[in-house]
Parts: C-alpha cells; structure tokens; sequence
C-alpha cells in the first residue's frame, strides 16, 4: 500500500521507505546517510557529497551549494559501447529519457532504480556501519534481447579537507594521486589546520582518499579536464565520446577521480559492481586494506544487510500504532533517524554545511536516544559539558575536529545542559551522571552537578533588577542579536525556561544535599513567577522581551511583531503564571499565531530591517524566524496545547508540520515529506507553506518528543511510566511498545467512549494499577489503559 | 598586420588589441578591466563578474572560480521570437553553432562579434572611468534578406557582498529587488561587516545594485529559478522556451536579475541597445540617476571614448620602438595595463580573488607610474607607509575596505617601502616625498623619511649572531614559512636586498642630516658584505637560506633545492659580491636555472612535503615557487644578466617569459599571451613551460622596468637620464620616447657597429654630452645614442 501518494512519490506502507517516482521534484530531495562518522548526502537526482567526522571540516568530495542547479557532482555514467549511446545511473546528469526511474531513501540507504534503452540499472547508495567506506553497489541488467556490450565510468571531483570555493585554484595544486589495484589513493598536501608552532600550510591532510572498483579496470582517470573536457560538462563530458579514458594520474591537474569498467550481458543477464569511496586516516587505518577489504560484492551485500539491521535493532526499540499513518511513520523511523543520522551524526544537511556541535543543540537532539539507547544519550550530555568554561558559560559551538569554537554572551546555552540532565534522569534514574567528573574547557574539572551549578549560577549573574533574565547578546532566537548586547534588555521566554528547569532541578539539588542552593533557588523562582507575572503581562499574552533602551518586543505597543510565540508556550510549559493568563495567551496564539503548516513564531513579521532587533529582521517577512513556522517552536506549541488540553489546536499545530501530510500540496511545500524542515514560509510570503532548511534542524527530535509524550502522552517519570494521551477523540486508540534496556513495555490505549483525554484505567500484567512503574527483570509487561 | 598568430588569436599590429579568432582556448582567457573603483573580468567566452572596490570584499555579481567549467554567469542570450532558435552574445553559455565568432581584448574593454543565423551581434563590455557602472553595449544587425524579430535576455545572479559559497543558502535569503524604469535595483540587509557595536549580521550591505537597459523592457525576472528553471542549466534555461519572463520580483526567490527587451530588424538594420550594472554607495550616490544617466545609447559611446582616451593618455606617455615586438607591445600597453588594471585597481585575477593590498606587493607595481603619472605612485607609497607600525614592522597586507589586516613576522615586507622610495626619488627628483607626514597604522605619525628609517631600524633588530639577517616567518618566499620561524634561520637573498637598499638610502640619510644613523648604516652594509661572502659563498654560488637548526638551504650539501635564484640574481644586483663570484653564480644559473621559458627558482624541485621548509616543498616539482618560473623572480633574472653584461642569457631569459613569444607554443603554454602569468611549469613537470596565474602577479610591472630600465637601459638617475642599452648585436638601434611632466624626450639608439652593449657618444639637441640632464621645460628633447 502506498502512503502519502503524491505526484512524486510515496511512502511504502511500513513507513520505512520513501520511493520518489517523479525525479522533478520542484527542489532537491535528499538523504543524509551517516554511521557517526563517515556521511553522504544522496539527492533523488544523483549519489551526493561525502565527508569524513564532519561535513565543515572535512569533506572528501565536493558539494556545490546550490538548490536550483541541484548539482550533485559524483556520477556513474553508463554507456553502450556499440551504440555510444550513455546515460547514468541516477537520473543526474544527463537527464535521459527513461523507461523507468524509480528512487527509494530509506533508513541508511538510497536506491537508484534505472531503465534506459532496455538496461536496467539499480545503485544502491550506503555507508558501511563500521568502516570509512560508502558504496556504490550497482546491478545491471539486460533485458534487451540481445547481447550488450557496457561500460560504467564514475566521477567526482575530490575536495580533501575544507576549502572555500574562491580559493579553488590555490588548493587544487596540492593533490597527489596514485592508481593500483584498481583503486585511485589521493593525499593532499595542504592541510586546514596550523601545525604544532601555529604554522599555517605547513600541514598535509591526515587522510588518504581512495576510490576502488570490484571488476578489472579498462581506463581511470585522476583529471578533471581530461573527464569533462575544458568546454564540455558533467552532462555532456568529453569522456564519453572517447573510447577510454587517459589513465592520467599526477599531481599536476585538477583532482578527480573517474573509473572505468567494462561489462558484457547476454539477455537478460544481470551483473554486479561495487565502486567504493574512502579515507582512512593516514597512521591509523590503512587505505590499501580497506580498499581491498570491501570493493567487493558479498562484502557489499553483507555491509548493506548490517546497516538495514543495524538501524532497525536501534530504532525499532520503540515502536507506535496509531490511527495517524502520519504521526506513525515519522515517530517511528524519520524523525528519529532525521535527528541521529542527520543531526548527530551527519552534522550537516543540504541547507547547512555545519561544522561542528551546537551546545543547545546536539544537548536537545540527544533526548532522541532516551527511548532507543539511552547510553547514547548519556555520551553525548558528557561530550557537551566538557565544552563548559570553569565560570559557568558554554562554548556556543564547537568543532568536533581539533576543537575550538566561539565562546559567545548568549544567555540561554549554558542552562540546555542541566535541563536535558534533569530530563535524562527523569526517563531513565540513572543518577549516577551526576557524580560523573568531566573536565572543563579552559581546564579543571568537576562532577556534572557541578557542572549544573555552575550554569545556574552563571544565569544568575545575568538579571534585571526587576527580576527578570537578561538577554545578552542572544537567548534560543539567535536572530535577536541586537536587543540586549548592553545587558539591560530581559527575556522573558529565558524566564520561563528558567522557572521549569530550577521547578524540575531542585529536587536534585535537595538529592545532593545542596540545600542552601536549592534554597536560593526556591527563592529565585519566585521572584521569576512574580516578575514574569508583574512585568510581561501584556493584557492578553506575555511580552517577549524588552531592548536595551527599555523598549517591549511583542507588546500590542509594537506594530511589528506584537505576538512571539514562545513566550507563550513556554508560559504554560513552564507552569510560571495561573489558568487565566495560560488560556489567554493561548487564545492569543490560536487567533494570531496558529495556521494551517504551524504556529508562526511571531506576527506580524518585520518588514524592514531593525537594527535595534537584529538579523530576524533582515529576513523577508514571513521568512524563518521573521514571522514564519519555524518549525522547533512550532513543536512547543503542541505541547502548550496538550497540556491545555486543547486537542483541536494541538492536533492542528502537530499536522501543519508533520511532513508526511504536506504530500497533499507537495508542490507548495516544495521539501521532503519524509524529514522536518528548519522552516515554512508564513502567510505573508508568497510561498505561504513552502518548506526550507530540511535535514539539518533541531525539530525532528522534538516532533518525535511532543509525538509520544504529549499527544501520545507515555512518559518515563522517575520509576514510572505515566500515561496521560491528549488525543483526537475519534481515535480507537493506539498502541506505544517500547523496551527499557531488555525489558519490553506493550502499552494498549483504548478509547472506547471517543474521548480526548482522561484516564479511566490501567492495567498493568492484568492488575489494576494508578502508576505503571518501569521495571528491569528483562522480561514482557503489558499496559491497557482505557481512557473515558 | 596580424603579429604573433596561433590557432586561437593575434596582436593587432598597433599591440593595442588582442584578437581571438577561436573560442576554444586551452584555459579562459580573460580580461580584467578597472577604472580603479569598480572592475570587472571579462573572459573571452562570455562577460564576466563584476565588484566596487575589491573583488574579495564587494563583490556585486557572482564568481565561479573554476577554469575548467570556465562559467561566467552573466550572460546575454539573443533569440529569434519566431523561430524559436536562441544563442548568446559571447560562445557562452548556449555554445550556438556559429557563422562567425571573434573577441577583441582591448586596453578597458573587451568586445564580442557573434553571428549566428544571419544576425550578427556585438557586445561591447567597459567600465565608465568616473562612475561605478559597467556597459554591455550591444549592436544587433540582421545580415538576412527577410525582416527578423528578435528579443535579447541578459541573466546573472548577484552576490552583493562577500560570501563563501557554503553559505549560500543563508546569504540568499537576504536580497530585496525592485522594478521601475527598465532597471532592477537590489539591497542586501545581510552585510559582511560587523555594526559600530562589533554586532555580526545586523547591517546591511552598504550598497545598491541596479541592472537596467535602454530600451522598454519586454519582461524581467529577480529569481534564478523563474530563468534557469529547476532542471534547465544556463545552456538551456527555461526562460527561453517562455514566451517571456515572469516578471517575479520579491525578497522569496534566489537573487539573479534578468531583462527582456524586443527589437525587430528589416534586412540590413542594425540596432544599439545598453544594458548597464552598477552599484551606488547607500548615501552617496543616487542610484536612480546613475542608471538613468549611464544607460543610454549616446552616453555609452561618450564613456567608451573616454575610456580609450584615457588609458591612451595614461600609457603612451611612454613609448618604445624596438625591432623586437613581443617586447614593444608588452612594454608600451599590456604590462602597464596588466600593472595598473588588474594589480593596483581591480587587485584580483580568475587565479586569485583578492580581498587587499599586499605591502610589498602594490609598493612594487606603483613603479609602473613613474614613467607615466608620478604622483600617482607617489599616492600608493603614502597609502603604504600609513600600513606601518610605529615600531617599524607593517600589515603583511590589508583589506582595503573597512581596514584591517595581518601583522605578520615576515622579514622583507617593510624594507620595500625605503627601497621604492629611494628608487621614486631617484626617477623624479622628488625629495618632498621624505618630508610627507602620514599617520602610522596604529597611532601616531611622522615623515615618511621617519617610516623609512623605523622600518631600516626595525630590520637590524633582526640579524643574526653572524651578521645575517634573520628569515623570521618568511621573507619574499613566502612559501619558505617554517624555515626560520625560531627566528635562528638566515636570509642571504634578504641580506643582499637590504645592502643594496642601504647602499642607496645612505645619501638620502645623509640628505636629511641624519649622519650618525648614515655611519650606521654604513657598518651595517660592511657587516653584510662581509658575512654574506664568509658565509653565504657556496663554492659555485651562494645559499639562499639557514634554517633554524642550522641546516643550509640552496647548498651543494642539499638534495633537492640545492641552487636558489634569488640568491644569485641579487648578488649581481645589490654588487654585494666580487666579480668573480657573480660570474661563477650567473654561470650556475645558466647552468641550473635558465631554461627556454625563464629561470627556474630553484632546482631540483622538492619532491616530497617538508615541515621544516614550508609549503613551498608541498606544490607538486615544478609546478609555481617549487621549481618552477616563478615569474616575479624571473625579470630579475634578465636585470641581473643586464649587469653581468651577458646578452645571450638576458634576453634568452627575457624572451622566455615574454608572454606574446608563447604564442609558438600556445597549446603549451594555455595562458593568455598578452599579459604574463605569476609563474610556469619547470621541466620536471609534463607540462612543462604551462604558464598559470596570469593578471594577478606582481611581474607585469616588473617586465616592464627590466625592458626599459635594463635591456633598454634607460634609466632616470637623480636629474639625469643614464643610458646603457644591452641589446641583441643584431639590433639595428631602437627608440625611446616619454615625457618627464610636460617635457618631452625622444631617445634614438643607433647600433652601427652591431654591439650589445657600450655607448660612443650621446648628442642631447645636437650637442654631445656625458650626461643627459632631465628639463622640465615643457619643450621636446632629441637625444641620439650610438653604440660602439
């Protein structure tokens, strides 16, 4: 059965896969296939650019940024030899008319599915789970009848390291390849990073490349121009109007890498290939092994068989039924996989080359593993606060290759860090994280409480003499990077935040025997609920900020941008003010902010740049931040929702931006519908809905978390598991299965009365129950709850 | 008469042009043309990008800096509304079938005759020399008998700033076109530059951008998408298979700008349309008036004759009339034009996208001037010494936008600014220059006679225990960066640069009553002399360098770079040395260095990186500084064989690096014969005599000064003309004629007796001489010089 049918392709019926039928997509659509530590990204057109650890700092083929020209830049052109005819194996570049053309993303993997001129041609696109190794498994087929006589010949073009693109003509003297075996190894000379003195260009890159073949080569070629020819292009390269290639190979062109092979069907016949791509860190792994070890075709088999297992062991730990084809799909497969491969993994998308972690960021995705492979989670929480200065504030970001990265006066990151620690406590007990003694950046060390500590107490150095946090240079909306820089300008979301994480923190703080501090902190909330609720009122919904100078940001005062989102979400997230103001502020969000993809995150949107504001405001209107769904706010509204219990607005909110429905006007969304994009356009844009910045976006988890705990509303709570769906009343119900270590949780919610909330029982292994606690015996527990 | 033909073009016979008769060069051949503010670079196949002020911090319309793709992106495309059929004004993109194509570079401007389908099209491409405006002026004419209708369709996409290109899908979201009068105009409100307050990403860029044309437009678009369409490319766009364009102008698409307009042509008609780009600074200038006064047919051809007239003005104020060609025609235009257009006002090439001024780099070309408009290198050396440091040291180079740059331990850089200064003086007798106040860069301020000595003083902070001056980071290899970064490493090539330079400054010191710094100096010079001959002399040569742990560098006792030029030529030239040992060095390098196409840098080329050299080691051998001819270095060559009196091997190593002469071998040499490259390939590499970076090298100016100053031997010298030609026997004589201010001399060289060398007489209006004094008397000058 196919799912979310649309002009250009659906979803199988387990979800698991999107297969584009259609390769015009109005936009790129793309897989962001990673194992941690070696990524692609594949489009629907072509094989995409690889990298190495991180796609900023370390890319070993090349990305040429550029949506509308979708140029993807590693190839593989089939030819028949007789008829000199050629086409390639994905539909990129030479666009030739087809039989068939088929692409399937899936879970760690794209599919190429070709027929042109009675060829058939499938190239599976993938990444070993182990090994720097991506392959490019490709089987051809004959179903002509009559023998044919092939060749298939690759190319890219080598990046090696980082380098932007005007200085091409300096780094691409720096290239040296070799040919044997089969296989192209290229070293580069010219290094991005200083050596031991500081030196810059004193160093080489501390990888060698290569790129290999399982079948005999006819030809290769290590030059640019001797594949492309100087007035040909990649669609139309001279190399396919020469019998062979030059099997040029020296350190004096412009580095590509191109192989060829030669393949001979009867009819229908079928033969393999596998063309491998690689680094391997030169003093650590060897290339020639490598190489050696996987440009082949069991090898290849075998490789594809543990990356399928290996996603489906990881994500399947936690598995949901619902009547929402939707929610289900996205909450099982793409959302996780979008936040681990993409996110953490990967660290890049097509939008975003990143090169490195973000502190809120990566902290947020990691809740991704809670319900998968909580150690993960752990790790990574560990891996960030080592990226703590001794004083409390946080590297904003960081590079994960040789380290380093800005220390900035935003005022929100530092506090992600004992917020994600309170909520990984809360799925998991696992206390002992806080008695782990990590390092600081700038040197000492201390156990992650005090790592907590110190960021409260950071926070605490940066208020108003009215009580209220001070923005600095930037809260959770980088794009407000001129309202506080003078420390006087408050946040008032950063309040909220505050005041739920110091409510849900104390209690570990009481555990450590923190009292004093848990005191003053007691006392500091206070002072935030009562300034919050002195100070930001607005009348009908809370301000957002105020500047430097005094002046509100989201006050009915203002003509642009009178209502921010978050200050709203978060006011009923956080629980900082009473009932009335909660469904005010809400009513407010449903009558200015929620529409059909999402709730805007602030209306309406600047229409001139505001340099008192910051950058938000030099977006066009209804762009991004700037009065567009952006689409990691626009899952807190869904929890605000759920936790007012306003189904209809929830279940709303949680559609407008859950991919798979925007198959329905796909070519307005224009992005995937299988991954969250960072944006959609408002209301006010000409592309009311048009999806942008997918892939790379800190939503998917968010749209997984506001998925299974607040509409489906299981979640771990200290021992317990507590059970609370906010759902739409015509479901029948839904089932949530997941396992705590080796302990596997069946959870049946039925709705027999078709209500939206409200439990009426639970049974747990066939007692009746008021909690569900969450037990390790490695066993089987079944949960049935029944709502009314 | 068609001078230095091959199969791709020819001089005009008046140099002044270069004539391309065949699109398919072996790499673009480009030019670049400024009138100092706003420049573009034009290749041969299509009308190139374009930037205000400096390439690599203002760019207005897009760069893809990739030889092989060689894509321009600013196009013109010519269609025939009937048929359907369409091509482009230059080759590219479209790449029509053509009756005829030919491109003429010219001194500012670059013209593109086209006919295809019986309409012939030329596209005339300058810059306004007083306003930041480019011009594409085009003259359509139908060769056919029947009427024709046609519509001409430019297309390019902005950039409006800087940006890396891995951020374009951010920097894309910022642009803010408008319609009116024919004309796009363009914001940015993403500038590059942080705000007064050290705030990134809240100003906007400070310009605005227009695109307009002179006649009513039929249609236009602001997004790439509506004109490239999101499977077309520029050879095929979607605009063309569009009646006309969508007329989409907002802030939601991809920034490029394109206008239609329509003409109809009767058999034998031609038409003149003007599309104009400009920028006008936000405040400034009105972009309104600039688009509506420069985009006119009239005016365009105004500007046009301007700009002829002033470049002819410019450059013919000095002559040569040699019976070698190649040397006439770089010598009277292209070095010049090369010198000034592209290194000291565009500062960029397609090699090179420069964000600067080198200090070392642009005090050297302003000795292009001197000859031709004095004050304006008196203008650059000011703007230079205002880069120094009160303590001596300089910018190593520095943005020429907003400020700012390197202060690097480069060891040579300051000791250009005495060593051009004592040579503008010697040329024009101007001593005021000494007395100029100009500001250091980093507070307060003194003479510029103060600058030199700081810079002298600052120098001698730097020597060695045996006399030497130290390497420090580099000195003019800057590829030599980890030779002596201990500062225990020595420079010999430093310690002839600066006896030479001390030689010359002394009376200056002396001049200026600074006796005691003069006897300084004067021990100083003992002292170089003195260590450089005890422990520089190799046995055939000298070293070049001692590295920090003592090992020598460009000895017999190394491997690989055993002999160094710079070592050799600069021994000749500062005459640290006896003749004995120039003679043997020269004789060295005749042996090691001098090769057809220059004198190498050294040999043998490094094989392998190596960390204790530099980057250097890191260029595959022979390409550029590692054992290749590194051009720069390659005139001082012919300067030091000019001493020596060695005819044979000067004008061998002048001739070989003399671009017009690798017309012989063009499809060796790939670059543009009418501009010299910064460097070709050495005979170890297969591509031996390949000449890269062409426009942005620092040796056109120098090109120029060994032709006239060394092989001419014309030399102005404290108020007198000295004269000492070394010349091929063969010459019959040859003419030299230039103005001093409004004073006229014409220098008549006659060779009876078919010497090289050694001047008979000298008859100065009519009367014999020793001397020739320079007048300033605003009359005509005749100075007859025989040989003998």
């Amino acid at each position: 059965m196919k799912l979310f049918e649309s002009k250009y392709g659906y979803f199988t019926s387990d979800g698991k896969e999107y297969v584009i039928t259609n390769p015009r997509t109005p936009r790129p659509w793309v897989n962001v296939i990673s194992n941690g530590d070696y990524s692609i990204i594949a489009s629907h057109t072509g094989s995409g650019y690889s990298w190495r650890g991180n796609a900023g700092q370390n890319r070993i083929t090349r990305l040429y940024q550029d949506l509308i020209k979708d140029n993807w830049g590693k190839y593989v052109y089939i030819r028949d030899t007789e008829s000199g005819k050629f086409w390639s194996a994905g539909w990129k570049p030479v666009m030739a008319e087809y039989q068939s053309y088929e692409v399937v993303h899936g879970i760690g993997y794209t599919v190429y599915r070709h027929k042109v001129d009675d060829i058939y041609s499938e190239m599976k696109v993938f990444v070993s789970i182990d090994a720097p190794i991506e392959f490019m498994y490709i089987i051809v087929r004959n179903d002509a009848n009559k023998t044919r006589k092939l060749d298939l010949t690759t190319y890219f073009e080598w990046v090696l390291g980082n380098f932007p693109d005007e200085h091409r003509e300096f780094h691409k003297l720096f290239f040296d390849p070799t040919f044997k075996n089969n296989t192209i190894f290229v070293k580069k000379y010219l290094g991005q990073f200083p050596d031991e003195k500081g030196r810059w260009n004193n160093t080489s890159w501390d990888h060698i490349a290569f790129h290999s073949v399982s079948l005999a080569t006819k030809s290769f070629t290590c030059d640019k121009e001797s594949f492309i020819g100087m007035y040909g292009d990649e669609r139309n390269p001279i190399a396919m109007k020469l019998e062979k290639l030059d099997n040029k190979c020296d350190r004096f062109g412009d580095a590509c890498s191109s192989l060829q092979v030669e393949i001979t069907l009867n009819p229908g016949e079928e033969k393999k290939v596998v063309f491998t791509i690689g680094a391997a860190k030169i003093g650590e792994e060897d290339p020639n092994l490598l190489a050696e070890k996987y440009t082949n075709v069991e090898i290849a088999e075998q490789e594809f068989e543990k990356v399928r297992k290996f996603w489906m062991d990881l994500l399947e730990r936690e598995l949901v039924e619902t009547p929402d084809d939707g929610l289900n799909i996205m909450t099982n497969y793409w959302a996780k996989y979008q936040a681990i491969s993409g996110r953490i993994w990967a660290k890049s998308g097509y939008y975003q080359v990143s090169a490195g972690y973000g502190f809120r960021d990566q902290l947020q995705d990691s809740q991704i593993f809670f319900s998968l492979r909580p150690e993960l989670a752990k790790k990574q929480i560990l891996l960030h606060a080592e990226h703590q200065f001794q004083e409390g504030d946080v590297l904003h970001w960081w590079f994960t290759i040789r380290g380093g990265g800005p220390r900035t006066h935003c005022s929100d990151d530092l506090l992600w860090l004992p917020f994600i620690i309170q909520e990984y406590i809360k799925e998991t007990m696992d206390y002992s994280i806080l008695d782990e003694v990590v390092p600081y950046v700038d040197g000492g060390k201390g156990t992650i409480y005090e790592h907590c500590k110190k960021a409260i107490e950071k926070a605490f150095k940066r208020f108003s003499p009215r009580g209220l946090p001070l923005i600095g240079e930037n809260d959770w909306n980088d794009g407000m990077n001129a309202v506080g820089t003078d420390w006087k300008g408050e946040s008032i979301w950063l309040a909220h935040f505050m005041y739920l994480l110091l409510k849900e923190f104390i209690p570990l703080m009481e555990l450590k025997g923190d009292s004093k501090f848990a005191a003053k902190c007691k006392d500091v909330l206070e002072v935030l609920r009562d300034s919050v609720n002195k100070y930001a009122w607005d009348g009908e919904w809370f301000i957002r900020a105020t500047k430097d100078d005094g002046e509100k940001l989201g006050s009915k005062e203002n003509e642009e941008g009178f209502i921010f989102l978050n200050a709203q979400t978060w006011a009923v997230i956080s629980d900082i003010t009473d009932e009335e103001r909660k469904r005010k502020a809400m009513e407010s969000v449903k009558k200015y902010l929620l529409k059909d993809f999402g709730a805007l995150l602030l209306y309406p949107a600047y229409t001139k740049p505001r340099s008192d504001i910051g950058y938000i405001t030099r977006y066009a209107p209804g762009l991004r931040e700037n009065g567009g769904v952006y689409t990691h706010a626009a899952t807190w509204a869904v929890w605000a929702f759920a936790l007012m219990r306003d189904v209809e607005a929830m279940y709303k909110a949680y559609k407008g931006i859950c991919p798979p429905y925007r198959s329905f006007d796909i070519d307005n969304y224009w992005a995937e519908p299988y991954v969250t994009c960072g944006n959609s356009d408002g209301p006010i844009s000409p592309h009311y809905g048009r999806g942008g910045w997918t892939w790379y976006t800190g939503s998917a988890q968010w749209l997984h978390r506001v998925a299974t705990h607040w509409i489906l509303g299981i979640r771990p709570n200290y021992g317990y598991l507590d059970i609370d769906p906010v759902i739409p009343a015509d479901w029948d119900g839904f089932t949530y299965k997941r396992f705590f270590g080796d302990t596997l949780y069946t959870v049946v919610v039925k709705n027999p009365n078709k209500v939206s909330n409200g439990v009426k029982e639970i049974v747990f292994d066939g007692q009746k129950v008021q909690r569900v606690p969450i037990l390790s015996d490695g066993r089987s527990h079944t949960v049935e709850v029944t709502l009314g």
